[in-house]
């Protein structure tokens, strides 16, 4: 005969039947309580009747198995025996707690009973034992209250209908003229008790039971029964949580933190979840109980307090809080109750905590050596890290600020960190309000390139229109600036010079006025706000704070120290200028995998020889035009070889459509025309064969450079000059150049050859040997499909998966805003594909491209350079199919050096799990 | 010892060393003289230097194998022997020509050198053979020139300097006063002959060579040199001949037409090449040599003269053209010459002739027993077929209006046939002057979806902007209407209602001045010309021609069914009207792949029920207006399934941005706003709003049904209403209701389940039941990725190949005039991927997707309706695929079920030649 199968798990007093890692058969609340108990914890004993008794009960029809019962009698007996009192007994009863406990949390959405076994008869021994009729009665009270609305289920399923019972509570304070419960008194409630009851009748036909074990089998299945209510099952469909798992319910003895004022509870975090130090954080009450701590009724006290009050039981619990540190090796968040002078554990679980707590905490772990550096990284969300990197408003001033009516807006939080400044409404007016010292913020409709310097000037950006990956917030992250896109109550009048704001009737925000903006939060707020660059920024960028004097940069180097031991890929930057370049070496990157050329266009006079070159009729003005940008555009690649110091630097030729240089406005065209020495009808003529109805998919990228062989042609002699001249100084130059927007490899050749000649003129002329390479952008769903062939010619692919994300989804970014937005939210995608790489579609054509390019080049160079390369998940993408490197904006880089770290660990891990089941397979095979 | 390689092949007398089918050895020209030998036919002897010997020449330095000489020496023994005369001999000189002669025809690129052998010697012995000084010192003055130019390199490479002979002979002509050649005496040849030969030794510093033998030599290394000449080298580039193929040199005896009365030259052609007639066709000179014939300087005669002025000789040509007719199964292009009586055939070779001719051919040699229906089937280029469908100038008016200074301008032949009718600039002025009863010709610099009524009112319609597959063109092609696009020379002011033209000052055509458009070549014309249908669609559509008067459509008709009998693709239609849908099935269409319900739209009062939809504010305003528009699409689709009667029909739901349906001028848009009763400000602000920056990549396609579901529920009701209401008339009706632009199977999901919804619903009430099938467009290159994903509840997929072809390639059809000609023009594509299916890309996108659908769905139904579904080598590429059927345009189903049929053919036929091989193989291991 073999084992009966064991439903219920008890805890309590030194040993409990389940432990930690049960969690999937005993909820996470079951699995913590009994590895409490057996860690040597004071928890009040309970047991757990598993989540498979959940399942058996929904494929059967609402039954339980037939062991239960006697299993559930069992476990009660010994809970009995522990807390020495009996559950029913009409002199020393045992009260118990009924509550759910699932796999995963869910907050609120399932139920709980609290003070089962009171009847009238055992209220009079709880009258008895604490000498508080007061206490008993509204106990009492509140427990009818609570079965009658969960396990009979009078409790309103709209929510705004009423609770019959709060309805008679209500009554009896309007009789007697209270305005609060406190002003109750026991009698008060001992008549809400029969109030209670006798509505209990009428609504339900049946009495209140008085029996205790109706009363817990009751509860029991209304636990079960909240599995399936509507909010558990949105829950569970909005955070992936399986049906199946079912839930477990815990039956526990009752403590009360409200017997008195040597009574009181708490909740506290075993490190704090802040600022992640290792010092005891939480809050307490006497006289209370858990509800009251949450409620905010009343003001809690700081744990510290307890010390001095206390401080018997706060040594106690000082001592279990370091208990369960050490023994998770995590920060718990922990509940606890004193009943009459007993401290009680009621919950322990791993707390939340901030980006900057858990960076800390890991690094901390690992040097307490409770973790391993693996761990350490595994357990921080590289995003986490941006809280150390980006400036940062005063939480308690930003609070106030929003609290006294100032919050403005709210838009996409396009661009982490916190910027005040003064609002500029075009980028010429940013610029010269930034000269004049002011902090600005430039607020646009929408940006174009042309505002580039101004936005460079700008503390900030704010838009009206475009989403996550609008012009702002591509160039404000590139920037390192604060930016929040797409705020589209924001009504921004060029003409007046002056926002309003839709829902806000009657604001209206000057030019000149400060405003402040939160970029991790998308947060429009009235005003200035103090900000300050984090700490890691001051050693590393500004240099104003010195290693030695920061606690925090030496976290993030620590941590950072250990990611770059582990990692595989590489991890380059997207920097179009020195400066950018030299602030992403001090964020660790290892060369440049985007240097776009067109942003050197837009500096000084410069746009005035694009344009020149542009508007011309013949290869001569064309040519004549070029000759003036070449030195400009030498000069430029100078300062980034310089500021790379031998990492490699992949610069991209001209890639975006030439109408994007031109002006639009009359004024602005007449002013050109003038310049140009034409007249305004051809230059308008001019820009309007320009036009097109897709630019996205019109003539750019190399298409440009196919047309007009003579831009490429001068772009890579610029290049090669700059090497020739930064290698005779000594210094190592690695320069990639690199062919857009290629979709056949007939393309490539054409350019390729181009620069290839450049190359070799150039080196003869100067006398100097380089080393470089040619190859492609891969962005069209052609070149993946036919990536053998381009590899034949082409040295490296870097996947542009922004231009690839677009074509493969048919999904301009700059248009999606009408429609994404909601499929996101409707989960028709997981996820905002400019955010997070598509691995279904686009995903597998950047694998198909990988794989096609290296069966013709075995050694092909692949790498990333869309916005993905700086986005945790995209970056693990990369490193499983074998990327050489991935390239992401220069505030991005430690982030996706974590990353890269992260999916090192990742499959390590899940390589030993699958040599681990291989092998236990094995072995019990030879059994 | 081995036997000698041979690398000379005689022809002569009855029997020739080569024959027909060795045109790799021999080229063209050599393997038809043989085989001219063989069957009996009277050619002047010679032999065939092969092609081989070309190949040795340039593998080892320009140097002959050294077998060469002797059998060359030996060949052309038996020359003189066949001819009775002797190279060289001063009594009875046999005179040479030598022509290269490669395996494909190059034709003028090579060099030929004629009359070897004569020099002061021998050309007294032609003097007195012929009796004739003038011809025999005309003969020798023209060969040293030739031989000059030719072998000794003294024609001028660059075409605009001045031969050196011409300059003597001018100057010789100038000094008599004379004006034609004509008057030069047989002294002044003589005169020549020495004047020639003083300015070659001269320049070369050589004398002419008067030994034949070393004329011989020198000319034949001439011909193998002029295979590596640039002309060659680039026609070779330009039709894909590879270089190592070479050219063979054909050595034979001269015969001359210009010897006398008796002597005569004539081209002709078995069969008429431009009707395909069965009748002997060509022209003769008497007393004239070939190129006489060609220049045009006297009108050369219709070979029926010949019947009457020589009828023993025209016996017995016609005799040797039945011959060659029957022989080669093919109609033969041939050249013959007449020497003092004597008839000899000089060269054969197939013919070129007209689509019309080809099919007439083909299908009269089926019957005629020479050739099979299979070969007759790949004989015909299925767009040959447009000339049997197409409207049509009459040609010789045609010609005269051009040479007239007639002809305006020349555009793509974007919309085969030809039109005349008055110019209409709007839409709405073609329908006021065609309901008035003329014939319209619409001029637009392009055109929109609002232009459609005035399209369908129009004969033709001619644009300055946009390609092949611009709006205009791809309407124009599915209404079977003549379309001339992107004819950029035309200058259109819409405000003074006049046309002016680039290159032709001075000349400006009026709105309502007739004009002409030629969309098979692209040509347009001033003034009227007439057309008429042809005499297939008078029979099948227009219905005023009865079959058996039509020799034509018979011919049509057999072929067709010839195809229909061998394709395994099914070929449908895209058709949106019930007329199309009619001339579709008259044309042999099996189904619509493709009714766009958008261009219902468009129709009568419609559109502002459209546009009322558009601005509508709340789903009750936009419901009330698809209220309105569901009876009226309801019966549309009634139209369609009874026209279609029981064949499936393929329904798009709503697909284009709806900014496409709002008015843009400012007129129209106050008279919307003052119909809609709102204010132009409002109005002007969704217009605004719906402005997108790619529209090609935006709100259109499924993402209109996601975000407003009441749109698609509307056009599933009118649909099924529409099949339940035929149904019930007894009329088979099969819906397939079909998903645009999906990406992800979510999105497909929900769209399915709207329709199925409506369907339920709408059976129910009318209590009819019915076949229907949801499927989805696959044209994002995220659908063919995922395309197995999307088949496990799409029920069939259509591929649209021109959405799929602008997203693959980054390429809007729009904007890619400005540098797609080129990439064509230069061959970094093969072809505009618009007009032939990529392969390489797309194509390798479309198969993923039909695979992988196919792995989910095993009888997953799969077609295609981009423009790709009526171009012959896509339709193979389809047939490759294995799809279950392509669908074009009305107009062009005809030619599909050709092209379905040859991918059969040429399938089998590969498969037949792989099996061979593989036997040879074999049979070869035997040995």
């Amino acid at each position: 005969m073999g084992k009966q199968k064991k439903y219920v798990y008890f805890f309590g007093g030194k040993k409990a039947d389940g432990k930690a890692d049960m969690k999937g058969l005993l909820g996470g609340k079951g699995a913590n309580l009994a590895e409490m108990v057996n860690i040597g914890l004071p928890v009040p004993a309970g047991f757990t009747i598993t989540t498979e008794v959940c399942t058996y009960y929904y494929a059967n029809k609402k039954k339980y198995p037939k062991e239960l019962k006697a299993q559930v009698l069992a476990a009660l007996k010994k809970v009995e025996d522990h807390m020495g009192a009996k559950f029913g007994d009409p002199k020393n009863p045992l009260l118990l707690s009924v509550r759910s406990g699932a796999r995963a949390s869910m907050p609120g959405m399932m139920d709980t009973v609290l003070n089962l076994g009171l009847n009238d008869v055992t209220v009079q021994a709880l009258i008895e034992k604490t000498n508080n009729p007061r206490f008993a009665y509204d106990s009492y009270r509140r427990f009818v209250q609570m079965y009658g609305d969960v396990v009979l289920g009078l409790k309103p399923v709209d929510k705004h209908d009423e609770d019959p019972f709060e309805v008679i509570l209500d009554n009896k304070k309007r009789q007697h003229g209270f305005k609060l419960d406190t002003e109750l008194t026991a009698e008060h409630f001992k008549e809400l008790v029969e109030e209670f009851k006798t509505a209990i009748k009428e609504k339900t036909g049946s009495d209140f039971p008085d029996d205790p074990m109706e009363q817990l089998w009751g509860s029991v299945g209304a636990v079960f029964g909240s599995w399936m209510n509507e909010r558990a099952i949105i829950y569970r469909k909005l955070n992936r949580i399986p049906e199946d798992w079912g839930t477990a319910v815990n039956v526990q003895a009752m403590v009360f933190g409200n017997m008195g004022e040597d009574s009181g509870t708490g909740v506290a975090f075993t490190r704090d979840p802040a600022t992640g130090e290792n010092v005891f954080y939480g809050e307490y009450l006497f006289n209370a109980q858990g509800e009251d701590v949450v409620a905010g009724t009343r003001t809690p006290l700081p744990i510290s307090k307890l010390a001095e009050d206390e401080p018997q039981i706060y040594k106690q619990l000082d001592q279990y809080r370091k208990i369960l540190d050490k023994h998770y090796k995590e920060m718990m968040d922990i509940e606890f109750t004193i009943q009459q002078g007993k401290l009680w554990m009621l919950q322990c679980r791993v707390g939340k905590r901030t980006g900057f707590a858990a960076i800390r905490m890991a690094v901390d772990m690992v040097k307490e050596k409770l973790i391993t550096k693996e761990e350490a990284i595994l357990r921080i969300e590289p995003n986490q890290l941006n809280q150390l990197l980006r400036p940062i408003f005063d939480v308690e001033e930003k609070r106030k600020a929003i609290e006294g009516g100032k919050l403005l807006a709210k838009g996409l939080n396009a661009g982490p960190g916190a910027a005040s400044g003064k609002v500029a409404l075009s980028a010429h007016d940013a610029e010269i309000m930034a000269a004049s010292g002011d902090p600005v913020i430039l607020v646009r409709i929408e940006t174009s390139p042309e505002d580039i310097k101004g936005m460079d000037a700008s503390e900030g950006i704010l838009t009206a229109r475009g989403g996550m990956t609008s012009h702002a917030a591509l160039v404000a992250r590139q920037m390192g600036k604060v930016c929040v896109a797409g705020c589209g109550t924001l009504q921004i009048n060029y003409r007046e010079r002056k926002i309003t704001v839709e829902d806000k009737d009657g604001i209206t925000i000057n030019e000149g006025d400060y405003i402040s903006i939160d970029g991790s939060t998308g947060e429009v707020i009235m005003g200035k706000l103090e900000t300050k660059p984090s700490e890691v920024v001051q050693v590393l960028i500004t240099k104003t704070l010195k290693e030695e004097e920061s606690p925090i940069y030496q976290t993030y180097r620590s941590l950072m120290g250990w990611a770059d031991k582990l990692r595989k890929l590489k991890v380059r930057t997207n920097a179009d200028q020195p400066d950018q370049a030299a602030n992403a070496i001090a964020f660790g990157a290892e060369g440049i995998g985007l240097c776009r050329t067109e942003h050197m266009f837009f500096g000084g006079d410069r746009i005035m020889s694009v344009r020149k070159m542009i508007v011309s009729d013949t290869l001569e003005e064309r040519k004549a035009a070029l000759d003036e940008l070449l030195p400009l555009q030498r000069e430029d690649f100078e300062g980034i070889f310089e500021a790379m110091n031998g990492f490699p630097v992949t610069i991209r030729t001209l890639d975006p459509p030439l109408h994007e240089f031109l002006p639009h406005s009359q004024k602005e065209v007449e002013e050109l025309a003038a310049a140009l020495n034409i007249s305004v009808e051809k230059l308008k003529s001019k820009i309007e064969s320009l036009h097109e109805f897709n630019p996205m998919l019109g003539f750019r990228g190399c298409r440009l450079g196919i047309l007009y062989p003579e831009i490429t042609e001068m772009q890579a002699r610029a290049i090669f000059e700059a090497a020739c001249n930064v290698s005779a100084k000594g210094i190592k130059v690695k320069p990639e150049i690199m062919i857009p927007l290629v979709g056949d490899v007939n393309e490539f050749k054409l350019q390729e050859d181009i620069v290839r000649k450049a190359a070799s003129e150039v080196t003869k002329e100067k006398g100097v040997k380089l080393n470089y390479l040619v190859g492609t952008m891969i962005e069209l769903p052609r070149a993946a499909v036919t990536a053998d062939e381009i590899a034949s010619r082409a040295e490296f692919f870097s996947f542009g998966t922004n231009d690839l994300t677009q074509t493969t989804f048919g999904l301009s970014r700059d248009d999606a805003g009408k429609f994404l937005p909601l499929y996101v939210q409707n989960e028709i995608i997981p996820n905002d594909p400019f955010e997070v790489l598509d691995r279904k579609g686009v995903g597998e054509l950047v694998k198909m491209g990988t794989e096609k390019g290296r069966s013709a080049r075995p050694n092909l160079k692949v790498g990333i350079c869309g916005e993905h390369g700086g986005e945790p998940s995209s970056v693990e993408f990369c490193h499983s199919i074998e990327m050489d490197y991935v390239s992401c904006s220069p505030f991005r880089v430690a982030i996706a050096r974590l990353a890269a770290a992260r999916a090192v660990v990742k499959e390590t891990n899940s390589k030993k799990k699958s040599v681990k089941k291989a092998k236990s397979k094995k072995s019990s095979k030879k059994k």
